[in-house]
């Protein structure tokens, strides 16, 4: 991708002399960002533009380029794109629209496009984009409007309109870029590759990026993963909500995968989630000018107590402490403020804080051991010299080796103090508020980059005997596991049920029962109920051989009334658990872009009514399965409440890693629910187990099977 | 408080003629602000300040003035009350702080400041407060720099810091006030004043305010409701959570009541209530120039994908809809848009979108019967007349009688166009989501005006009999109530309990038991005992004679083992609940600022960890009880899931306002649980009550009392 960000040569194919036009643009930014390489303007029509010879065609040119940037007509853009691979071009950034973004036409000639490109291994942005800047080479091959500042930031955008705001609002708030793409229909470079990229960029500290989807899940966590332990990326990602889904696919021709999902490949890789386009930008300035702090407890340094309450609420909402400082620094405080003045956490200096009030108080709090960060905070007042007071605090932070944060609150007659922080890389905000939420992300990155490598543990499983269980299901062609297949799996999987039989007749179902002991439960066994709680087939706690006899009376007559097509096998005699059991449901449901995503939740209605579910992507490692545990809101009544035992985690977790192994091992199982593990203090039983199933499309189909899929959704 | 606002005269006492003392820029923001009353400066030096002959003192001004602001250091403020008192000043601005915030002395100078400001009539603003604005009388009397534009929103504000950084915003961002008011310390005039003097102002539209505490709830309350069905309010209370509420409590001397009290009075009294600095302003833009929607449904017209999405995203998030267009305006669209364009919603125009194209999108779009509120999108193209556009978009949106907002992306070489919306009254954001949680804020605002009345019913009960067990209590120096103390307060305020009776050996129980009939529950029935679980007290599901005898035996022994002193009056014998009931509870606490909170949730679990819990303030509307209903994130379990019958809502609401009547009526009655209340398909049964008390003071001994705990709190 060399090529592509500091390319020795550039050409221009649809250059054009008209001012406003896009292929103008383009040259003229060139030119105006000092580009110093090659510069080929290409135009049917030859001649000058812009003060240089203008090639008829790519081939003129007479040898290859590192890049080319193509905005000619949609229909010419094939053709264009040939004679340019003819030549030897190793890059192409493609201007041009109308391609997957407009319907079928558009979508297969981006097919093309791409194999050509693929073929040919040449890095190609777009198409359907704005282009590209590398601040540092002088390459600004975008239409975007204005120079960005260099800096140490990237940022990628998958919607070109984002690109252009950003630059506006980030040239306003002086905020500087090393690379910024803008990554359009995503055909080649997506942004696993440009993570990728930039990760390896040591121009770049922060990443920053805009999707509305994400085009390759695992190879985007895969690079995601590797880079986020070395440097922060920062990402946005829309069409959260159905409604904004639905405009996404409409829009961008993306199919948004399921937002839990994204969510959990965000946080497993490391990913830094805002929800608002402004906090991009306050967390990007925050990580590119300060050190990571070493845990979570917050100094406050302010002349005012309204933004102080302020910042004390922030960071009550997000994850911060703001601790008791130890004894010496209040010693030291006491004297050293006026009499009024609070030396507690917040300290307050009051109204009248001049700079050297301000530095006694920072260096004693930066200095207490306790205290992990510093945010200052100055309410301009009627006699203060703010320059001064920015100078003072800007030299206290650099001789403070933690992390120094500053709120200035109000924007009028500050510049010149912005500027001093600016110059000393102290991140400065507007809103108390916005400051801690940077410097929370920060200490959870901290905490993410520092925790123990994860533990992938591959459980011994039976694969054979599941495979042939799939397999004989498969060629059937159910697409719904009956129970006993669903059973045999889960013990193939090393997974144990509670002791069950099928029974085909109530006097055999009271045997059974006897044999293991009552009380028992009876389930409705037939290949066609799924849900067998619709038929009222599932009843528990039956006490003797009499109650055994008439369930099974009642429960496949009635099965056989409300579904007379189905055919029943008879019921399953099953232990009834332990009474200190829990239950539990453990799910996987395979997401288009990411896989199996993993769900995690008490059985009944804490998963249905309360929706508290824990989610992770598989493959699950130790660690994200008892995170997962822990995660849910109910999670107490698994620790036990009042008395009750607690659950046995380790048998959850199990259950947790051998289903991620699961869904790993076989694709074809499209979606999976064990309901209900039945959780006691000493083991995990899998009570009741359904899979659905999916013939995988063979490798020579897939391409039609997608063509069919997109012409079913024209119609 | 009119002669606060528009004082014909006004005196500045501790003027001074040094540019730099706060006592100096009062009077020359008076001035600069074009003051066209009567200006007296007081010093006791006299001569010429400013240019005006300075008084040495209040009574040699020889009349009253309106309004006099006093800026002397804090030992002399007493007596310069005492002296405008006596010449027959109307309204005091006290700037000088050193007061309530800084300890016990301050705290009885300003008691003694406002028992004479109460005494004699005058409206107090502050102390240590910045002053007042009223912009269109040319009234400054602050020491704020700069003048803030004229407008149609008045800001309050406890904070003086937040104060002057919202000046310097608002004059930043373009932003008017009608009136500014720093309330400071608040010794008389308060939130509730304020509120009340502002919601009859002509000149003011929307209402801003931030506060860290409520002084007087109940009235802040009553004032708020009246108001905010003729002008929104909308309010940011900073102390929320427990490290928030410290900071506020050390450094302002005002104790913060609990929040879920004060988002519970919000709630009732109809403010709108936000939690960032920033959303104060976009609210107040929205509400100030736009009328209000008829409904949640938004239409949404862009020139780019990205941020449409964004925008659909925070519909999704708030509670605002995205509808499909009806038919006409589909068929409209179709012909006038470029063939790729998105008709649906949200419509794209696309990159290349003009003036007109937005022109006849906005119309078809805003004439769609759907329709409540249009979001137009504007993300400036490289050819776009962004002007031109401007100037449309405001054309139309007079045209169309429905609430039209913008959001333009990119703020560079925007000023031309933001003049052009702000003249025609369009609110303007940088960003989807600010747009749209403005007009979520206005639909939400809207629905709430729109409501039916509150409906109060105060329930029959039997006043008297209550009345005798508290006196008796209290008499008995009880600071809780027993089991039958309180059981009989239900039985006198209407409330069914399940049948019961005490019985006093395990022979009686097992007598009770056969007549009440089995299962039942035991008790143990102790004064001294109000935690029964904890010493393993009540006994569920006892099916026979013997296990219950066995029961009171085994519950009064170990009782008299783990609390050897309490006195054991036997064991309550109680109907167990019918199979169906679900538990609820239903309780208050006294807040100190708003009075009885009271709390409803689902018993156990769902209380304890879960902590899904509703509040409302009392006294409770019919309409409240119903919304604590149905607020849960567990309502559906009281709907009633799989077939399960739903609860009694009537008889749960029946219970909740019985009790809110109750905290009204009993003062005494500190808090109050009913836990569990069994809820079945026709009846709520309280099934255990336990209430606190506690003497009221005498109205005498009230501020004796106050002082006291003052005294406690410094030792």
């Amino acid at each position: 991708m060399d090529s592509l960000f500091t390319p020795s040569s550039i050409a221009v194919v649809g250059a054009s002399a008209v001012s406003g036009k896009i292929g103008n643009t383009i040259l003229t930014n060139l030119q105006n960002a000092g580009y110093k390489g090659e510069l080929c303007p290409v135009n049917p029509r030859g001649g000058t533009i812009c003060d240089l010879k203008a090639f008829k065609s790519a081939s003129e040119i007479g040898h290859p380029v590192d890049l080319a940037v193509i905005a000619v007509p949609r229909d010419s853009v094939l053709g264009v794109l040939k004679d340019l691979i003819e030549t030897g071009v190793r890059s192409v950034a493609i201007i041009s629209a109308g391609f997957s973004e407009v319907g079928r036409e558009g979508w297969l000639l981006e097919k093309q496009i791409t194999e050509l490109a693929e073929k040919n291994g040449i890095s190609l942005l777009g198409p359907n984009c704005l282009g590209l800047i590398n601040s540092s080479g002088g390459v600004n091959a975008s239409f975007a409007t204005g120079n960005p500042l260099p800096g140490t930031t990237a940022f990628f955008s998958q919607s070109g309109a984002l690109c252009v705001a950003i630059l506006d609002w980030a040239l306003e708030a002086g905020v500087g870029f090393s690379k910024f793409v803008s990554l359009g229909n995503k055909a080649v470079i997506n942004e696993a590759s440009i993570i990728e990229y930039l990760g390896n960029d040591p121009e770049t500290k922060v990443i920053l990026g805009y999707v509305e989807n994400i085009a390759d899940g695992r190879n985007f966590m895969e690079q995601a993963v590797k880079v986020s332990m070395k440097k922060p990326i920062i990402m946005m990602k829309a069409g959260i909500t159905a409604a904004g889904a639905r405009a996404a696919s409409s829009h961008t021709g993306a199919i948004a995968g399921s937002d839990q999902a994204c969510d959990a490949a965000f946080r497993q890789s490391g990913i830094i989630r805002v929800d608002r386009l402004e906090e991009l930008f306050n967390l990007a300035k925050a990580f590119s000018c300060q050190e990571l702090p070493f845990g979570p407890n917050l100094g406050i340094v302010t002349n005012a107590g309204g933004p102080g309450i302020l910042a004390a609420d922030a960071c009550g909402e997000y994850g911060l402490r703001m601790p008791s400082f130890s004894s010496p620094t209040i010693a030291e405080l006491q004297p050293m403020l006026p009499g009024y003045a609070s030396i507690y956490n917040p300290v307050d200096l009051l109204r009248g804080a001049d700079a050297d009030r301000y530095r006694k108080a920072i260096k004693v709090v930066g200095h207490d051991p306790v205290i992990n960060s510093v945010l200052v905070i100055i309410a301009p007042s009627e006699n203060m010299n703010l320059k001064e007071v920015a100078e003072t605090v800007a030299t206290c932070a650099s001789e403070i080796c933690k992390p120094v944060f500053c709120c200035l609150m109000g924007r009028k007659n500050s510049e010149e103090a912005r500027s001093v922080f600016a110059a000393a890389g102290v991140p400065v905000y507007d809103f108390p508020k916005q400051a801690v939420r940077a410097m929370d992300s920060m200490y959870r990155y901290a905490v993410w980059k520092g925790r123990a490598s994860r533990t992938f543990e591959i459980p011994d499983r039976d694969y054979e005997a599941a495979r042939e269980v799939v397999d004989s299901a498969l060629s059937s062609g159910r697409s719904e596991l009956v129970e006993f297949q669903a059973r045999d799996i889960v013990t193939a999987y090393g997974l144990p049920t509670p002791e069950s039989d099928l029974a085909r007749s109530g006097d055999e179902a009271a045997l059974l029962a006897e044999r293991l002991g009552f009380p028992v439960v009876l389930k409705i066994a037939s290949p066609d109920i799924s849900h067998k709680s619709d038929v009222n087939g599932v009843w528990l706690n039956l006490k003797t051989a009499e109650e055994v006899r008439n369930a099974f009376w009642q429960i496949t007559a009635q099965a056989q009334r409300l579904k007379p097509s189905a055919y029943i096998a008879g019921c399953l005699v099953q232990q009834m658990a332990s009474k200190d059991a829990r239950e539990v449901i453990i799910g996987f449901r395979r997401d288009d872009q990411f896989g199996p995503l993993l769900m995690f939740g008490l059985g009944g209605v804490y998963v249905e009514i309360l929706k508290d579910i824990s989610f992770r992507l598989a493959p699950l490692s130790v660690e994200d399965a008892g995170d997962m545990v822990r995660e849910i809101r109910s999670y107490m009544l698994l620790k036990g409440v009042r008395g009750s035992e607690p659950a046995d985690f380790d048998a959850i977790t199990d259950v947790l890693i051998r289903m991620s192994c699961l869904a790993d091992d076989f694709p074809e199982i499209y979606e999976a629910e064990f309901n209900p593990v039945l959780v006691s203090s000493d083991e995990a039983l899998v009570a009741d187990a359904r899979m659905t199933i999916v013939e995988l499309p063979s490798a020579g189909k897939e391409s039609d099977l997608i063509i069919d899929e997109d012409l079913s959704k024209e119609a």
